[in-house]
């Protein structure tokens, strides 16, 4: 038995690029395309949507722009397949001009990454996207440092919107079982009708086991990676997903061909995954940042001397 | 809050062993077990059991007997601490002339493992040792493959038996929380009074959560390894479990220092961890030997090519 409404979105490109800023061969790009177009994956995240004036292309790579010119350079159009395209956008890096028409763009969706005080903003550029022809999304971060009282005034501005989904988002990599679910149920609670989806992150080992708590309690949305590549610990891996769901349109052999070809070789060039630091940040539900920097380090190994300075309170960044 | 029954069982070595025929370095079997005493982890097992007969000690290290002279030669006798040590018997490679009475032995506890055709001859060794003197547990392997019928006949003979402690055991990484949820509660009712213990094998990123799945069904005894060390996708990482448990017996620090200073080093000889043949393993329910043997070979990257033999039935052993 499988459950229709469940839609799974990729994006490989977009949190992995976190630790690579975004700087992909094309051809690795194409390749999770391919694959993920093979695999019947119903939406790949190919990126953020930002404003030229965001961020240097010296720095950053195409992906941190989702130009539709670059995104038809490397993938074409997309116009024969079932794939959706999704770009993110954060606030304060885009601005309404910085959007074309859907009828104009390759991108099928708009998914808008927010903190809870920047929710006025997120659903006025969501409906924006919205009126322009997109899918949206609002995906609220950094949820397991939110005051409840500032929680419920922003699901109830989200209620009262025309976006019509809604992320769970554990930035941190910091919530159990029992987290996911008084979450999942207070945004059902608050907000009847709207789709709710899940993004985890694997500070714990529990991306996936959360992923699979945010279904049993019917989230129809569910993020994955292929390998789990993402910042710091990463996301839920696509195939252990896809291996769980029992959905006959989803298809293992392309994501074990891309994992092979592209995200093995890539693992030499860039780190990312279950590793000592980032548990520490994630029960300690902070920021993965400290944790990076320490991996990044002269002492990264010493992993006493990171939990000593994190109880301490010392700023490592 | 936390649940004071709890018991924590480090297998570091025992299963681990299982990568490198048990041939650690003796200061590698000194700091793990400096570092449960310092962590006040309650049990530490420390190898199998095994007649001398049934190994041949120029292939195998110290740690596949478990003889009371090598443990004492390496940890001391262990009479100051609240740490117990334990070790696994197979059924078929130690005899009851093998086992000492417990007062002239280092070690606190046998845990025989069985597969359910043995079940008598477990019950009988698991008896036998109680009867000089030591802890015992019975844990069941490969219990995503035996047959429900069978199944109740052994559960009924555990019941009837003097046996205290008995453990779920997920061989082959295969199993959702559910199926966990579903055991855990079938063998509470058919021996109830008897503890239930947990040992949870990593393939598809699950061991941590289904063990707490096992401590919210009140299972009390709980394997895991330092960094998941452990056969194939290996097991439960210690250091994450003892981060979820709050009592307050527990220390981290001891924990991430023998981490870093072995555990780490070790990564260069020996590999273990989640990885996409135990991953195709796991879903599949089949025993992680394949996999183990794919990944030594010189098509280790070729993961579709693994799992198309695998889905042909193909024999790569």
């Amino acid at each position: 038995m499988y459950r229709k409404e469940i839609k799974v979105l990729d994006c490989t490109v977009r949190d992995g690029g976190l630790m690579n800023k975004w700087q992909f061969d094309d051809s690795f790009v194409k390749a999770v395309y391919d694959a993920c177009v093979a695999a019947g994956i119903d939406y790949m995240e190919i990126g953020y949507k930002s404003s030229e004036s965001a961020f240097d292309r010296k720095e950053v790579g195409a992906w941190r722009f989702c130009e539709d010119r670059d995104i038809i350079k490397v993938i074409g159009d997309n116009k024969d397949t079932k794939l959706k395209l999704s770009a993110m956008a954060d606030i304060g890096r885009i601005g309404f001009e910085d959007i074309a028409p859907r009828s104009e763009s390759v991108l099928d969706m708009i998914r808008v990454a927010c903190y809870v005080h920047q929710m006025d903003k997120a659903i006025s550029l969501a409906e924006h996207c919205m009126d322009k022809g997109y899918e949206v999304t609002i995906n609220l971060m950094a949820i397991s440092k939110v005051m409840e009282s500032e929680l419920d005034e922003a699901l109830n501005d989200v209620a009262k919107s025309r976006v019509p989904i809604f992320y769970l988002v554990d930035s941190f990599g910091s919530m159990y079982c029992e987290q996911v679910e008084r979450l999942v149920d207070k945004y059902q609670k608050a907000m009847p009708g709207k789709t709710i989806g899940v993004h985890m992150h694997n500070n714990m080992q529990l991306a996936f086991s959360n992923t699979i708590t945010g279904i049993i309690q019917n989230c129809n949305m569910l993020d994955a990676t292929l390998l789990g590549i993402g910042r710091g610990a990463g996301n839920c891996p696509l195939e252990i997903l896809l291996a769980f769901l029992k959905n006959p349109k989803y298809k293992l052999r392309p994501i074990f061909d891309v994992i092979q070809n592209k995200l093995i070789p890539l693992q030499k060039e860039i780190s990312w995954g279950y590793h000592i630091p980032y548990l520490i940040t994630g029960f300690m539900n902070e920021h993965p940042r400290s944790a990076i920097k320490w991996i990044d380090g002269e002492n990264k190994d010493d992993f006493v001397t990171f939990y000593n300075n994190m109880l301490d309170g010392i700023d490592l960044e």
